[in-house]
C-alpha cells in the first residue's frame, strides 16, 4: 500500500442540495475528475444517488426515471412482493425484474485547487433515454483535444450498459449512445489515438460461468464504434478474485500508460460485498494491451473512515486521477456514499519498494 | 405454423469427413447459407462438431484448440474432476472453468440447386486466436456487394464472443476480429447500409437478473466498429420466454426488412433444454430497428424427424436464407446434429392466416 500524501473526504451526501423537495441525497460518490486547464481547478461529475423521504409502513418505494414526464417517478410497491438481494437491489416477485432502491443523476461540483471543493454547479446531467430508467452513473473523464468525454453506466431493465457522452464547458452536454451493450461497466479511454485508433478498456459481464472477473481492450475509430475486442486483464488471484474494472482513466508516463484499477474479493455470503482495494497498471505506450508491469499487491486499500462506514461499507474505488508535478491526485469513491481524494507520488507509485523486499509496486 | 413446401435433412453428421482420423463428427449443423451466384448453387458453412473417438474408463476426453500447435489436443479429465451441466458442458471442479465436451469448427459445403448437397468442400474454418480455444461455432452469412461477410461465435475461457470474417471464394478467409464481446450470440448483418450505416441484430447475454431474453441492434460504419446499441425484441411470453435470437440474416421485401428469429421455451429443470422455434419478424426498411409486424405465434417448430432427434433433442435452428423466386430456402439446425432445408412461400410468411382466425403471421 502507497503512502498517502494528502487525504480528504471532499463531499459527502449532505453537501449536495436534493434535486427535489420529496427525494434526499444518500450518495455523492464514484467522481468522474479532469483537469480543466484553467489554472489548477479540477472539474468533477459526480453521481448523485437520491432516495424518497416519505416512508410508509409495509411499502418501498422504488424510484425510477420516467422517459416521458422526464422526471423522477416512485413506485410504491409492498414489501412482500420484494425479494431484498442487497442493500441497493430489490427483486419484483412478480416478473423477477430487478429494482434500485435509488436513482442517480450526475452533478458538476468545481475544485478551484483539487484539494477541497468550491462551487457546486445546478447543471445536472439527469437521465433522459429509456437505457437510463433506473439512473446514470460512475462517469469517467478523458480530455481528447479541446473536449471533455466521459464515459457513464445508464441502468435500466434492460441491463447495465455503458453509453458515452461529451462536453466541453461542464454546462451543456452531447450525447454519443450507447457503446458497449448490457453488461458492460467501467469504461475508460486513453486521452490520445494511439497508432491511429482511440482505446477503451471495459469489463463485461457475461452470464456464462465460463468467466472469471476481467477487463478487456477495444478500438475505435470515432469514439462511438468499438470493435476488436481483445481479453485484457484478468484478477490476479488474491485481493481482485471477486470483481475487478478499470478505475482511473490511463495517463502517460515515460514509462507507459499508468492506470489504477479495482478490484474485491469474492465473498460466498449471498449479499455481502468483499472489501475494494485498488492496483496499478503500466502498459505498453504503443501498444497498452501489452502489460508491462501490475502492482502484486493493492496500491490503495479502505483506510480513511469514510472508505469504512457508509451505504456499501469498506469501498474505495478509483474513478479519476489529475496529475500535479510529481504527484497524481487519485479521485474516489468512498462506500458508496461520499467523494475522496487521495494524494501519490507517481514516482513511489511507479518504482516504490513493496514492504521489506526489494521490488516495484508496477 | 407455415406449410413447409419443401422439407429435407441436407446433412447429418457421417456426411461429414472427420478433420482427424482420432475426432468423429457428432454434428454438421447450424449453417450460415447464402446464393453464390452461380446460377443456383447455395453455399453453406457449417458448423462441424467433433469429439476424441477414444474412450478411456472414469475419464472423459474434453478437446480443446492448442493455439500454438495449430491443432485439437485433448485433456484427459477424471470424471469425478467434473460437473456435468449439460450433454454439452462439463464444469472443472478445481477451477470451476466450463468445458465443451467437443469442439468445432467450420466446412464449406456446396449445393448445387438448394436442396441438395454437392461437393463437401476440403476449406475448413478453424481455430486460430485464444478466442476460439473451445471452438468456432454457427456462421450466418451476408453478401455485401461481393464479398461474403460471416459472423461466427468464438467459444474460449473468456465466454462466447462474436468475431467477423469474409471471403470472397470460400477458399481462403478474412478475419476481422471480435465485433461484439462476451456474452454475445446470434448475430446477423443486414445485406445493405441503411442511411448510410450497417446495421447488426445481436444478443447479449449479461449476467444481470436485470435481463429477459433480448435482441439488440446495433450500427456500424465500417462493419469492424459497432455503436450506438439499442434494445429491439424481447421474448413475446410465450415460446419464446427462455431464449430469442436473431436466427436468418434479413431479407429486403417491398413490405420491410424479413427475418426469421429462434426462440425456445424456459425450463425450469437444470439441464433442460426447452423446444426450439422459429417466428418471424418485418421491419421497417428505413429504421429496422422499427418492427412493423411479428409472427404471433411460431412460423417454424420441430416436426421433422431430424428436428427431434439428436444430440439436443427439440431443436428446429434457423441460421440462413436464400430467396427462390416467390420461395424462400430457409436453412436450420437440427437437434444440434444436421442441417436441414424448409421452403416457405414468402407470401405465406407475410400475409398467411393464422389457424382459424384471420391475421397475419407478420
Amino acid at each position: 500500500m502507497l503512502k498517502r500524501q494528502f487525504d480528504a473526504c471532499l463531499i459527502r451526501p449532505g453537501d449536495i442540495p436534493a434535486s427535489r423537495d420529496d427525494l434526499e441525497v444518500v450518495g455523492a460518490f464514484n467522481p468522474g475528475a479532469v483537469a480543466t486547464g484553467n489554472g489548477n481547478e479540477v472539474a468533477l461529475l459526480v453521481r448523485v444517488a437520491e432516495r424518497p423521504r416519505e416512508q410508509r409502513a409495509g411499502y418501498t418505494p422504488l424510484p425510477r426515471w420516467n422517459v416521458d414526464a422526464g422526471e423522477v417517478v416512485v413506485d410504491w410497491v409492498a414489501d412482500d412482493e420484494l425479494e431484498v438481494v442487497d442493500p441497493r437491489i430489490m427483486q419484483q416477485k412478480r416478473d423477477g425484474l430487478w429494482r434500485l432502491t435509488f436513482t442517480s443523476h450526475i452533478r458538476v461540483v468545481r475544485s478551484p485547487d483539487g484539494r477541497s471543493i468550491g462551487a457546486i454547479d445546478d447543471t445536472l446531467f439527469v437521465p433522459q433515454e429509456m437505457y437510463e430508467e433506473f439512473g446514470v452513473e460512475d462517469p469517467r473523464i478523458t480530455r481528447i483535444g479541446g473536449t471533455f468525454y466521459f464515459t457513464y453506466v445508464a441502468v435500466s431493465r434492460h441491463g447495465a450498459a455503458t453509453a458515452l457522452a461529451s462536453t466541453t464547458d461542464f454546462r451543456t452536454f452531447q450525447r454519443h449512445g450507447l457503446i458497449f451493450c448490457p453488461e458492460n461497466k467501467d469504461v475508460v479511454l486513453f486521452p490520445e489515438q494511439i497508432n491511429g485508433e482511440y482505446v477503451a478498456i471495459h469489463r463485461p459481464n457475461p452470464s456464462s460461468p465460463f468467466n472469471m472477473p476481467e477487463m478487456w481492450l477495444a478500438r475505435s475509430p470515432d469514439l462511438v464504434n468499438w470493435g476488436r475486442h481483445e481479453h485484457f486483464l484478468g484478477g490476479a488471484g488474491s485481493w481482485d478474485t471477486g470483481r475487478i474494472g478499470a478505475g482511473t482513466p490511463p495517463i502517460r508516463t515515460p514509462a507507459g500508460w499508468l492506470a489504477i484499477y479495482h478490484g474485491n474479493q469474492k465473498e460466498t455470503d449471498p449479499g455481502v460485498v468483499g472489501a475494494y482495494a485498488a492496483g496499478a497498471l503500466l502498459m505498453d505506450l504503443e501498444n497498452p494491451a501489452k502489460i508491462i508491469r501490475r502492482s502484486p499487491e493493492p496500491v490503495l486499500t479502505v483506510t480513511a473512515e469514510h472508505e469504512r462506514v457508509g451505504f456499501v461499507p469498506n469501498v474505495v474505488f478509483p474513478t479519476g486521477i489529475v496529475e500535479r508535478g510529481d504527484s497524481l491526485l487519485v479521485y474516489c469513491g468512498a462506500a458508496d456514499s461520499a467523494t475522496g481524494v487521495v494524494e501519490l507520488s507517481c514516482q513511489e507509485l511507479l518504482v516504490t519498494t513493496s514492504g521489506t523486499e526489494p521490488g516495484r509496486y508496477i
